[in-house]
């Protein structure tokens, strides 16, 4: 049964290409396919970069799946769709989820989990349904990233790995909703969820940490300290709710002793936006005993291991982990683009550059030297 | 104000003194001073030996500890009462807690931790309150462990360190309430919470294991995999819940493979019960992804280090740690007393071997040897 609507054929268009591990990238025509059974089309109108495009970018550990195509959070408009779609017609605004939610398996029946067995982190820089490329340059593949790759004018994606959103929206901001944003919400919302009143700790103040920030100041957290070795992160920071800032560089004292000092004995909360294992084991430590809660967030860049001393969970503190702050991509996301075009949740003061795609080398540049928060790359200006 | 009732006096009396770590106790005669204020002392009636007291008496880390009188899984008669102890008289039927619970702290008041700030773990080998010994011999302090050192047919606790008993408790077997039962049984109900239909596995199935077992069995948990290197536990634990069991010395693939296969995934509960922080990284690995729960219970006798590969958190896992599960010693503790005597929870059967306290060597070694679950002291036999 082919769908009626439409009868897609193969587009060329622009992308750019990551050739190999933290090259530039090159705009090249690449060939990207009608969509298949369950997958849409998408003409991508904006792209911002997250600090794990740039880490999987200059990753040596998967040479084989190059060349690449990165980007996952993004805004864009349904251009086709395949066989079976019903949720999605042509010219639907959307955004693209990295993480997909199918609606029938074992997590995403139990209401409790973003695990989806079928759409979940994909790994291999292919499509989840037939393990194939989607993409490719005279004949040759190009890997995707997190089944999104949004570093391309056009892209195809499983229908369960998209969400409408209304047309109205700002395509140009409301593209961070796809993950960093998000994460950092749900981070304090639904993994931690965090009391009134509460203490809280935030390493790193990224894109992530800030909205972990904007979190807590809503759930009405009393103290917000925020950590983070550039100085100018303290200002941005107050506007997101941070109301004690630590300079790690600044201090003569383990970090985990100063904001117990500041805190009573220790935050209710802390979490590890910095995407450093080694920093986890001072956010365990900087909660306090009996109820002090440590989320992890950060995909870390180096050593995978996390470690901490016994006795700190032994005194009765929990280390959570959370990928997308633990909200169902499908079923939760569309409660937080509300809540943006209802202005209760703050987005705007989170982009610090916008950028026609063909810079989008010098945005990857702002994310790895650290001199961005998010980097809106617009696709349609050259 | 002296107390109207009593003017205690120092008593000589029996205790199982460690001269040096690891080395046999020596039966010696002990001065046990009076009561301080809000203090009480305690006829020991009976000791059961835990898994720690065995760790802690091994242990080289601590060696201006010694002398040093271990013991505090204990049932007692309070023989006198210090200035200001209203809560207790003289005769009372007791059972001594490790943690105490002051009531007024902001860890007491909050109710959702044991972690009282006055009374917590003791970890100097003294009185929490003045930081000296209630023992000495020959004019020469002996420490504590833990503040209550039950290995003595006298010793000196707290008042916030004892819990009031019936006094037609059995005394040989209600100690056990004391730490090993009460932390696995609050493993399983309080940290975890364990919902009805659930799986779990426990590793480890010593009597905290097995407590967790049947914690997890009440709970209606469908399938409780235990996993020991001791084959006889298979048996002992049926009785407790165990449906399935693991032996690793007989597997060929990693347990969390194993396990992952037994439940579709992953079980929803894991709980680490041997001491050993390399068990945590496979406990948690055999939890699933999205909601699974790993409860560390275990004090380690070596490797003070936890670590697990970050992605095992990514995906949505949690780690736990709690102290005598998690409950407040005073305000918790009444509660599984009665259960007990209301027949409602199985403890009897955790009691494998009953000594005079003429043979506590024994009992250690037993211990020591992992030949027992539970080894009852009863003081008053030679």
């Amino acid at each position: 049964m082919s769908s009626p609507v439409n009868s897609p054929a193969v587009i060329t268009c622009k992308a750019a290409v990551a050739w190999a591990p933290g090259e530039p990238l090159v705009l090249e025509e690449v060939a990207v396919e009608p969509p298949k059974p369950m997958e849409i089309r998408i003409k991508v109108v904006c792209t911002s970069i997250c600090r794990s495009d740039v880490t999987q970018w200059e990753s040596k550990a998967q040479p084989d799946l190059f060349p690449r195509i990165f980007g996952h959070e993004a805004s864009g408009i349904v251009e086709s769709v395949g066989e079976g779609v019903t949720e999605f017609e042509v010219g639907d605004y959307v955004l693209t989820v990295f993480i997909g939610e199918c609606g029938t398996c074992k997590h995403c029946v139990s209401g409790k989990s973003n695990m989806c067995q079928k759409l979940g982190l994909e790994r291999k820089g292919l499509m989840h349904t037939d393990q194939k490329t989607r993409f490719s340059i005279k004949g040759k593949p190009v890997y995707h990233y997190c089944a999104v790759s949004s570093f391309s004018e056009y892209t195809v994606v499983h229908s369960n790995c998209a969400v409408k959103i209304s047309s109205s929206a700002s395509m140009d901001r409301i593209c961070l909703l796809s993950c960093g944003v998000s994460a950092g919400l749900g981070a304090a919302w639904k993994v931690a969820d965090i009391s009134k009143g509460s203490t809280v700790v935030i390493f790193g103040l990224g894109t992530v940490g800030l909205s972990v920030a904007q979190g807590a100041k809503i759930r009405g957290a009393s103290k917000i300290i925020g950590v983070d070795t550039n100085p100018e992160k303290y200002e941005k920071g107050k506007a997101f709710g941070i109301t004690d800032f630590i300079n790690p560089d600044e201090c003569s004292e383990p970090i985990q002793q100063i904001v117990k000092k500041m805190t009573d004995g220790g935050a209710d909360y802390s979490f590890e936006c910095v995407g450093d294992t080694g920093i986890v084991s001072t956010a365990l430590q900087s909660c306090c005993d009996g109820w002090g809660l440590t989320v992890t967030l950060g995909v870390p860049k180096v050593k995978p291991e996390v470690s901490a001393h016994y006795a700190v969970l032994l005194s009765g503190r929990t280390l959570k982990g959370s990928l997308f702050g633990g909200w169902r991509p499908k079923s939760d996301l569309p409660l937080l683009v509300d809540k943006y075009m209802n202005k209760e949740i703050e987005v705007d003061e989170l982009v610090t550059h916008d950028m026609p795609f063909s810079r989008i080398n010098e945005a990857l540049n702002l994310m790895r030297e650290r001199k961005c928060l998010r980097c809106v790359i617009h696709m349609s200006e050259q």
